[in-house]
C-alpha cells in the first residue's frame, strides 16, 4: 500500500550549518521543497521562545531553526533504525524504512501553525496551533499541501495523522511526540545553547545510540538508562529556570493585556482606531481564514503595537509602551488553595491605586509534569518511556531512576499574581505619588517574592 | 574637569546570562537605565546579520544582543586596565579609570543608530546609521539623552565624540573603533556562535591578557602575537564565508529592489498603495525626522512587504513574495575590468527575457580590506596593529606575521551579477518555457559560476 | 597574630594554560614555588583517576592537573569575596583576605599524599594519603613544608590544620572540604572535560556568583539554588556513569591482586624476585619513611609490573601481564544480605576450576552518599548546604530540592563479584575448554548481569 | 585478489567514549582485538606531546588516546566514500571499500613503534619509530602481527606498505599519510583539546564532507577551499605556539643530555651504576631487540631516572633532578648564519662557569614547513593539496588562497642556545655567586630573548 521506493532523491545531499547539530542533512527533492515553501518560511518570522527573550536576550531564534532541528534529529534516528534494526518482515517490531519519508516530513512540519507569541494568541482568540498545523497540511491552497500530494493523494493526511498521533505505527508516532521525542530532545538542546544556560545540555549523541523500535514504538537499552535520566532532570530544569520564568510571564501578561484591550476596543462600537488593524480584524471579528491566519508573524504584530503607541485610549497605548519597551509587571508567588482571599484584597489595592484591574493585573500559573507513567483511563495519559535489559525484560523509568521517581506525576511550578512594577519599585526621586499609602500597605503583604499567608 | 567618582553603582551588580561571554556585567545604575531606554530595547528589533539569517538560519541574533556584548568586552578591558595599568598622573600614558564610564556608554550605544536592513535601507533611503546614532544621542527628545544628561550636560557630547572618534583620548576611542576593538571582537565571536561555523572563534580571552594603555593609544605584548594573527585570519574568514555569502547578497539585492520598486511608485502619481505604508512615507518623501526613524524595525518592513504582496503592480507584488518567501536572485562572479561588456549582454538577454531590468538584474559587489598599516595622508588611513617587545621597542603586525603580512593592504572579495535563479535552474516539468533559448545563450556564458571571459 | 599583607606578589601575574578554566593565575611567589617544588612535581607522575583510564581512554590527566584548578577555584571565591563580602570588623561573619594565602596554599596541596594508584595500594600497605599529606606539609625535610616556613614558623602547620578540618575558620575549611567545595567541583568537570561525558557538566559560573561567606562557613544565595541542584545531580551521575563503572574496578581488582601476590611473595621466605624491587621493599617490610613514599609514582609502578611478567612465579606474572595489558577481571552484581551463599557457591566454583580464589576472585563494593544532611552525633557527619533567602532565611538544599531530595541520605552503587573473563567469555574457536561444565554451571547462576536470586 | 567480504564483524557495534570525536566506533572483530593486543596497549604508557606537558599541563595525553581518534577519522572517510563515491569498476578512481580494512588497520597501528620520549630517544639511541612500526607488524613474534595473519598470510605486508607509503593504492596511502591526512587532522584537533589552547580548531566536519578520492589519491571539492585553510593555519600555529614551545624545548635539552649521561656512564669502564638498568643496557649496547624495545615506556624512563637521583655521578643526579623536578634549560634565539661566533663565546663562558658543556649547553632548532607543493625530483616531495572546481578542473591550494601562498614552502620556526636557567636567573637571595662577572658578561650579549648580533 505505503511504498515510496522511488521518492526522488537530490542529486546531491544538501546541508544546512546549524550551530546545534552541526549540520542538518537534506536527502530528498520533498524535504527540500517544503522548506522551501512559503508557510514553511513564514516560521522564521516567529520566534521559538515568544517572550523568554525578554529574559534570556540570547534566545531570539525562530521556530522555522527548531523545526529543522527536529527534523534533523528524527533523520538520525532513522538512519539508526535502518542500520542496526531493519524490518524483515511486517510486524517483526523492527524498523520499516517506507516510513522514514512520513516521519521526516511531520517531524518537519510539526509546528507549522504556530502563530506570532502563540500562547497568548490562542486565549485571546481561540486558536489552536496543532489544528492549523492540520489545517495547513490539509488544505488544498497551501504550497505545503501541493507538495506532500506529489507523493500520492493521501500522504497529507498520513502526515497529519502522524501529528494527531492516529497515525498506526506506534514507532512513527512516538518519535515526532512522545516523553522523549526528536521535538522536545532539540528544543532543549536549543533553547539551552541560544539562552546561554548550561541545564538543558544531555548527551543527545547517547540516547540516539541506545533508542530501538519495538512492536509497541520505541524503548531504550537499559544501558542509556542514565542518559535518559539526564534528559528528564533537564527538561524539569529548564522548564522552571527558562521556560517558567517570573520576568518572561510578565511580559506575557502585557501582551495578554495589551490584546485583549485592542480587541475590546475594536468590538466596542464607540471606540475607532487611528491606524488600520487590517491583518488582526478577522480574528478580533472571529471569522478569520487560513489565508489570515498565515499573514500574521511576531513582526505584524509589534508593528500594530508601534501604532497603538499612537492610538487615543490611554491604556492601549501604555501596555504597547510598556510591550515595545520591555516593562514587564512584577509578580509575587502564591497558593491558590491558602492564599485566595488575598489575591483579591490585592488586587482591590491595586485598583484602588487607579488601574483599571482588566488590565493591570492577574494570576499566572506555570506548571509542568515533568515525566509521568502510563496511567490508563486518564485523559491525556502518556506515554511511559521504558527500558529493555539484557534478558529482554522491560523495566519503567522512574523503576530504574530514584531521581526521575522524585519528579514522577508530580506538577512542578508556580502560580503568581502579575501587577505594574511601579506599585513595588516606587517612583522616580522628586515625583509625587498619591497611593504611597496604598503601595505601602500592598507590600506589607509581601515577603521573599510570595505572598505572606494570614 | 570629567570626574565621575561619584557615579551611582548599582546596589547589587545586575548579569544577564550570554550565550557568547557568559554573563554580561553591570554595574552602573546609568548602563542600566541606558539598558531599559526605549531607543535602545528597539535594538532587540533589529537583526544583527540582515539577509545572513537566510543562508545561515542559526544566526538571527538582533543588535541589542551584539550591543551587550561589545559594551562587556569594553567592560573587560577596562577592569584589567585598571588593576594593571592604572595611571599615576596626568599624561603617563596608562589607564584612567574617570575614563571608564564615557568608553562604556560609547561600546553599548555605538549601533544605536541602525536600521531594519541597514545596507540596503540606507542605500535607498540615503540615511546614515553612524548619523543617526549620535543624532539619538545628542537629541534632547531621547531617553538615551536624558539618562547620559543626569551625568552632566556634556557627557552626551562626549559619549558622541568617541563614537565620531574625535575624543581625545584615544585609548577610549581605539577601545571601540580600530582594526581590533571590542566592536569587532564581539561581532566576530557572536556571529559565528550564532551561525554556527567555526571560522570567528579566536583566543578572546588571550587577547585580553595582553591588551595595554600606551600614550597613543592601545598595544599588545608581543607574546599574544599569535593571538592577533589569529584574530585577522578569523576576521578575513568570517568576511569570506559569512558576511560576503552569495546567497545572502541575492536576497539583499532582492531586498534592494523591492525597496526601489516602492518608492518608485510612492513617487509616481499615477500609482498608488491600497495599504498605507505610513510608517515609510516619511522616508519616500526624503523628510523623516528622528522619531520616524524610531518607529521602524524588521517587522514594519516585513509587515509591509506582506501588504505589498495584496498590492497590484505585478513587479511590487512578486519582488515581495520572492524575500518573503526565500527566493534569492542567483549569481555569477565576474572581473569588472575585464568582463564588463560580456555582463552588458547578459543583462541585455535577461531584458529579452521580459525582465524589467531595473528590478531584475545587478551587479553586487563586496570587498573588505582584513588589516592595513597606517598609512598617512591617505583619506580612511587606519591605525596599524602594534605590539610591544621585551625592550620596550614597537614591532607593527604585518612585520612580525607573515600570515597577517600576505593580506595587508589588499582588498578581498568579489563581484558578482545578480538575476533571477529560474533562468538557470529552469522551469518546473511540464511547464512551458518561452524564453528557453535565451536562457540557453545565458547560461553558455557561465562556468564554475563566473561569466566565461570572452 | 596572623597577617601576610606583606607577602610577596610576583612582579607580573603568571598564568597557566587550562583547558577547564581557561587560565590558571598565579599571583604569588610562593604559591609558583610550591608548585615548583618536587613534592608537588611528584604528582604529574600520578594519574587523578586511576585504572578509570582504562575505560575512559581520555581521562589520563594527573594530580598535578587537577590540583591546579583546585586551586584555581579557590582563587576565585577569594576574589569573589574580597570585593563582594569583605570584613569590617573582626567575627563579623565576612571574608577576611588575610586568609587567602593560607586557603590557596591548602587548596594546592591537599592531594600532595596521594600515591600511584591510591585506593589500592592503600588496601595492601596500610598507607592513609591525608596523613602522608600532613607528614609532607609538616616535614621539615621536605622543599614544600621550606617554602611554607618562609612566610612563619607556623604557616606549615596552619595549612594542615585547614586540611585535617581543625582549622578555626569554618570558611576556609568548608571551601577545601565540604559537600560543595573547591576539589569537588574541580574534580567533577576536570574528570568530565577529559572523559568526554557531559554528566559531570554544571554551570560553575553561577555558582561562583552565589556563594557567601557567612558566621558558619559558606552559604549560598537562593536565587542559585538549581545550580546547586545540578551539582549535586552531577556528582551522583559521575559517580554512577564514571568512577563505579564495573571494568575500572575490574581492572581495580587485578591490581589488587598482584600487589597482594608481590607481597606475598616478598614475606616468604621461600621465593625469591629476579628483579630487584628497591623502591617497594621499604613497603613490603612496613617501614618505610617519608623519602621512600616520595619515590613511588605510577611509572615506578608499571615498571616492576612490567619486570614482574618476566617473574618465575606464575600467578604474579600472570596478574602483571593482565594489568599491564588491560584485561580485567568480569563482573556480575549481587545482593549481599541476599546473595552471601550463592557468591560463595560460585567462588568454589572458580577454585575448583583451578584459580587460587585467594588472587582470582573477590567481591567489590562501590557505594557513595551523594548527598546529606548535617546529622549531629553521627560519625563523620556532614556539613549541609544551605541557601540565603530573600528575608534573610536559611533554608537546607534538600528542603528546597526534590530531586536532592531523593538522593539524601542513601548510599547509590553496588556489590560486585570478580573473575577472570574468559571463564564467562569462553575461549577462542578451535581450543580446548577443559572446565567446560563448570563454566557453564557459573553461568547458569547469572542473568542481566547479576547473580541470580535463590 | 584482496576480498574481505567475509570479515568478520562484532555482533553488536563497539564504542568507545572520546572527548575530541564524540565516540570512536569500532565495527569488525579484528579492530577489537588489535586494540586489546598487548603491542597496542602499551601506547597508553606512552604521551603523545613527550615533554609539551611541561608546558602544558593538560596535555597529558597517550599515543593510545590519538591512535584511536586516526583510526576513527579513517573510519569516517571511509564511511563517506562507500556512500558517496563507491567504485564501480576497477581503476575508476572512486572508492574500493574492500581497501577499508588495509586502512583501517594502518590508521590504527602506524604510531605503534613509538617509544618513550621518542624524539630525544632516537637521537641518543639511533632507534626510529617507523622502521620499528614495521617491524611490530612484521614480526611473527607479536600479538599484532597474529591477529593481522588471521585475515590473511600477507595482510601484514599490505598494511607495513601502507605505512611506509608503498602500497598501490595512492587513496589508501594519502588518508594515512600527507599533507592532510587522519593523523594530522587528530592530533592537532586533540593536542588542541587536551592543551586547551583553541588554535588547533579547524572544521573537521566540513572537510569530511568534501573529501573525495580520485585516480591520484585524495582531492576537495573547492567549496570547501576555506575549511582546508583554515587547517593548514591551525598546524602552522600549533607548530609556532604548542609544538616549538621554548620551554618544552628546554626540558627535552636536559632529557637529552641526560640520557647522554648515561650511556656516556654506562660504556664507561671506569664507572659503575648502583641501580640496575635492566631495559636500557641493550640499548646502552646497540644490541637490543624488538622484545627489548617493546618492554620501553615512559614510566621505565621516569622510574630510571628516579634512581639516577641517588647515583653517585654528580652530573646524572643533577640533570635526572632536572628532568623529574621539571627545572628546564633557558634559551635564548640565534640566527645560524650571523651569529654562530657569538653562540661559540657563550658556550665558552658556560664552560668557565663550570658547567662541563657537552651535558649543560647545546643548540636545539625546531623548524616546520607548514605547507609545500609537489616538487618533483626533490627529495621527501610531497603530494599537494587540490580542489576540484565544478567544471572538473583542478587547482592547488596554494594558488586558491593567498594566506596559505604566505606559507608555502617556506620553514617556520626557530634557533635557540641553551643552558641552565640559573645563569641568567640568578640565585637565591643571601647566597654567593662565584661566577657573578661571568654571568653578567653572559646576559650583556642578551636582549628580547635573543643573542644580540655583533
Amino acid at each position: 500500500m505505503k511504498s515510496f521506493h522511488n521518492v526522488e532523491l537530490l542529486a546531491k545531499e544538501k546541508v544546512f550549518r546549524d550551530p546545534v547539530h552541526g549540520y542538518i542533512h537534506v536527502q530528498h527533492r520533498i524535504i527540500m521543497e517544503l522548506i522551501d515553501s512559503r508557510e514553511f518560511q513564514r516560521l522564521r518570522r516567529i520566534k521559538q521562545l515568544g517572550t523568554s527573550s525578554f529574559t534570556f536576550h540570547g534566545a531570539e531564534h525562530s521556530r522555522f531553526n527548531h523545526s529543522l532541528g527536529v527534523y534533523e534529529i528524527a533523520r538520525r534516528i532513522c538512519d539508526k533504525f535502518v542500520r542496526n534494526y531493519p524490518s524483515q518482515e511486517k510486524g517483526d517490531g523492527l524498523w520499516d524504512d517506507d516510513e522514514r519519508l512520513v516521519t521526516l516530513c511531520a517531524a518537519l512540519l510539526h509546528d507549522l501553525g504556530h502563530g506570532p507569541f502563540s500562547h497568548t494568541f490562542e486565549k485571546i482568540f481561540n486558536t489552536d496551533h496543532e489544528v492549523v498545523t492540520i489545517a495547513i497540511i490539509l488544505s488544498e491552497e497551501t504550497e505545503v499541501n501541493q507538495i506532500l500530494r506529489s507523493i500520492s493523494t493521501d500522504f497529507p493526511e498520513q502526515v497529519a495523522s502522524v501529528i494527531s498521533k492516529t497515525y498506526p505505527n506506534p514507532q512513527v508516532v512516538q518519535m515526532i511526540s512522545s516523553q522523549i521525542d526528536a521535538d522536545r530532545m532539540d528544543y532543549l538542546l536549543r533553547d539551552a545553547y541560544y539562552s546561554g544556560v548550561t541545564y538543558g545540555t544531555f548527551d543527545l549523541t547517547r540516547i540516539l545510540r541506545v533508542i530501538r523500535p519495538y512492536t509497541n514504538g520505541l524503548i531504550f537499552d537499559i544501558s542509556g538508562m542514565h542518559a535518559v535520566e539526564d534528559y528528564v532532570v533537564s527538561r524539569y530544569q529548564m522548564y522552571m529556570q527558562v521556560y517558567f520564568h517570573p520576568v518572561s510571564r510578565g511580559m506575557e501578561v502585557v501582551l495578554y493585556h495589551l490584546m485583549k484591550r485592542a480587541k475590546d476596543i475594536y468590538l466596542d462600537e464607540d471606540q475607532e482606531f487611528i491606524y488600520a488593524t487590517s491583518f488582526l480584524e478577522p480574528f478580533f471579528k472571529q471569522n478569520w481564514t487560513l489565508a489570515d491566519y498565515l499573514r500574521l508573524d511576531d513582526g505584524v504584530l509589534t508593528t500594530y503595537f508601534s501604532h497603538w503607541i499612537d492610538e487615543v485610549d490611554p491604556t492601549l497605548s501604555d501596555l504597547a509602551s510598556r510591550f515595545l519597551n520591555r516593562k514587564p509587571f512584577k509578580s509575587v508567588r502564591f497558593d491558590n488553595t491558602r492564599d485566595a482571599e488575598r489575591v483579591k484584597e490585592l488586587q482591590s489595592l491595586i485598583q484602588r491605586m487607579g488601574y483599571n484591574p482588566d488590565y493591570y493585573t492577574s494570576t499566572n500559573n506555570s506548571f509542568d509534569l515533568p515525566y509521568d507513567l502510563y496511567r490508563p483511563g486518564q485523559i491525556s495519559s502518556r506515554t511511559q518511556i521504558e527500558f529493555i535489559q539484557k534478558n529482554g525484560q522491560m523495566i519503567e523509568l522512574s523503576e530504574a531512576s530514584a531521581i526521575v521517581s522524585s519528579l514522577t506525576g508530580q506538577v512542578r511550578g508556580d502560580q503568581r499574581l502579575y501587577f505594574p512594577r511601579e506599585i513595588t519599585h516606587g517612583f522616580s526621586a522628586g515625583g509625587v505619588n498619591l497611593f504611597d499609602n496604598l503601595a505601602e500597605e500592598f507590600r506589607s503583604y509581601i515577603e521573599n517574592e510570595a505572598i505572606i499567608s494570614e
